[in-house]
């Protein structure tokens, strides 16, 4: 067993203004998929981007849009987002405070520049 | 893509005083894992078991225990908790207030009589 509290990981910078902090890893043990949590500031979005795995999201806090192809969706805290493989996406946020989510994928992953 | 709001997922009574919703299952076209979103109230004790997949948890609100064996380990808001395959465990809520969660875990799992 592992038990933490998120913020004592220490974040690395995925992107200027996004913060990421890998909280479940292969490294613990994990055998099937990881747990991340990211902190993305005001006015701030990631890249637009697609992979071959999928994203399973749980909004903590802010507000923001997901925005697939040229559909634009709003989330805010307590929203659920999945994204399927290569589904194109990024996630802006639209709001005063961080917008802070927990996001997981399969371990399996080819490497790529940015993670979310 | 799916986007909803967890709470606006029909509930069921997993045991009396747990609630789970199911948000992203197999249905969505998730291939890897699931997740669910937990609501224990004050008081109450998930049943100690233990099964062949690991746990991925992150406490949204509320206060109580994890217990693995005779180990007690308290959690709360912001905590991250992960159990290995096989590992016994239970989660309790201590506080007076629900004890929120979400639970994560492979789709491929043997059916039982509680998820958690």
């Amino acid at each position: 067993m592992k038990v933490i509290k998120y913020l004592d990981v220490k974040p690395t910078k995925e992107l200027p203004g996004v913060l990421k902090r890998e909280v479940i890893t292969a490294k613990d043990g994990a055998p099937n998929f990881c747990m991340r949590v990211f902190q993305i500031d005001p006015g701030v979005s990631t890249h637009s981007h697609s992979h071959e795995w999928e994203h399973e999201v749980f909004i903590l806090s802010g507000s923001g849009e997901v925005v697939t192809g040229k559909k634009k969706t709003p989330i805010g805290k307590d929203s659920v987002v999945f994204l399927a493989p290569n589904e194109h996406h990024c996630f802006i946020n639209k709001g005063k405070t961080p917008l802070r989510f927990i996001c997981l994928i399969p371990n399996a992953t080819k490497s790529t520049a940015c993670s979310i």
